[in-house]
């Protein structure tokens, strides 16, 4: 009955949580955002790094039995030193890995991903598409812009639109087959991604593929919970602000309490 | 010869240095960019006193011999703290006493301020402005999609003006006689605030008031540097990446070499 861990750089990362929750209603959540170094997607991978590996250290106190990087920027910058540092006594799920897997295994000729600056300037993406699938042509664009659009609630309007088309409208992207929306936030506005291709592109995100990938590893070392729906989940913050419980509906379907914990402190 | 101290939460404060630089060409800048920690504008009030007191103290053991908060966001959460911590060992001037005075003393009767959450929650701007001038009405708006849609460049295009309007468009700005702009990053976008309200609206930013009153207290107490232009301006940053260096042009004028010095580290 020990907790799965979930980690991001701030809120958006609850779009993931909520999805381990709908998927393994028997298991509690232990969800760490780091709102006092938010946004991740502008730092660089030193400082990236050195954040997640203070997180995996707390969940690891609080006993938590896997832990999810919810957060693709964290997973691009910083996975390989935390298999490093906590290789064997914890199993660690990105938000990658799921996504890159169920878009590989599609044959697709030609595919986008968007993500933030620190993600796409990682190229995480391109190296393990390519891994999987040699001959896949992978165009890849930062848009920096998504993520506070999204939170400041600028969704389905005129300004959405016309950022999504700037963004998207690109010649590069114009024959693409797929497009991966690498970055917890992007959920939020795929139905007018969807929209803005006609629905003649596939779009992917990483919400339920690392679901079932942390279905699947629980399932795998005989560490699923079962039971009743589990209540018991703790949601913490490096840095409380009223506007941070706000935007938690937006992210995870319901507002949910933050409590104010700053490990750094 | 002791340098003057710049602050601000990242790179938006250079516009403030710059016009120091222009206005008093024979002192020597030092400036703190807490790029690890931006933006404030979303922080809680303590975290931002926290790293405002840490940055000061930075700037007082390289010498400076007056210290600028070039950011609203710490001058609104944290200008209390610092003048208890730091009263009578240097001079502190924040971006916020200067366009105060200089609004007050145009007797308006409806002004707006625009900033982001951190500095319009603090309800600093409304405090000084009735404080100098009691009959006057302030409309206070936080526009936290501004700064990322500036960094970004998204400027003079249908986007920025689909922003601005949808901020500025708002029944309580309607009769304003004039608008403070109170986050650094703004004056780029001020000419098309200033069209927005087709010229019937008086608009204010803090650069060039803070250069007089940067001015005026040195020349108070005789530290005016003399001689050559100074060419001896050193820029840190918390955190470092290419992108921090470009986005020094859209502030500074041209580019400026950022030095990375973490001083929590």
């Amino acid at each position: 009955m020990q907790p799965i861990g979930v980690f991001d750089s701030g809120i958006g990362g609850l779009t993931v949580a909520h999805a381990i929750v709908e998927r393994l209603p028997s298991e509690s959540l232990i969800y760490y955002g780091d709102t006092a170094h938010l946004p991740y997607g502008d730092k660089s991978p030193a400082a990236i790094r050195q954040y997640s590996v203070g997180i995996v250290h707390f969940l690891l106190e609080k006993g938590c039995k896997l832990i999810v990087v919810a957060c693709n920027t964290a997973s691009s910058a910083a996975f390989d030193t935390l298999n490093d540092y906590f290789r064997g006594r914890v199993q660690l799920i990105t938000v990658v890995d799921p996504l890159v897997r169920a878009v590989a295994a599609q044959n697709y000729r030609k595919v986008g991903v968007i993500a933030t600056k620190a993600t796409i300037q990682s190229g995480i993406y391109e190296q393990q598409l390519r891994a999987l699938d040699p001959g896949l042509e992978v165009v890849s664009l930062a848009t920096p812009l998504l993520v506070p659009m999204i939170e400041e609630g600028f969704i389905h309007n005129r300004i959405s639109n016309d950022v999504i088309e700037s963004y998207l409208g690109r010649p590069e992207f114009a024959d693409i087959e797929a497009l991966l929306l690498a970055c917890t936030h992007y959920p939020l506005i795929r139905p007018e991604i969807e929209a803005f291709f006609g629905g003649k592109v596939a779009v992917y995100d990483s919400k339920e593929v690392t679901a079932r990938a942390v279905h699947e590893a629980l399932s795998r070392h005989g560490l699923l919970a079962t039971g009743a729906r589990s209540e018991a989940h703790r949601f913490y913050v490096s840095d409380h602000t009223p506007s941070f419980e706000d935007t938690t509906k937006l992210f995870y379907g319901a507002e949910v309490h933050l409590e104010h914990l700053n490990i750094w402190a």
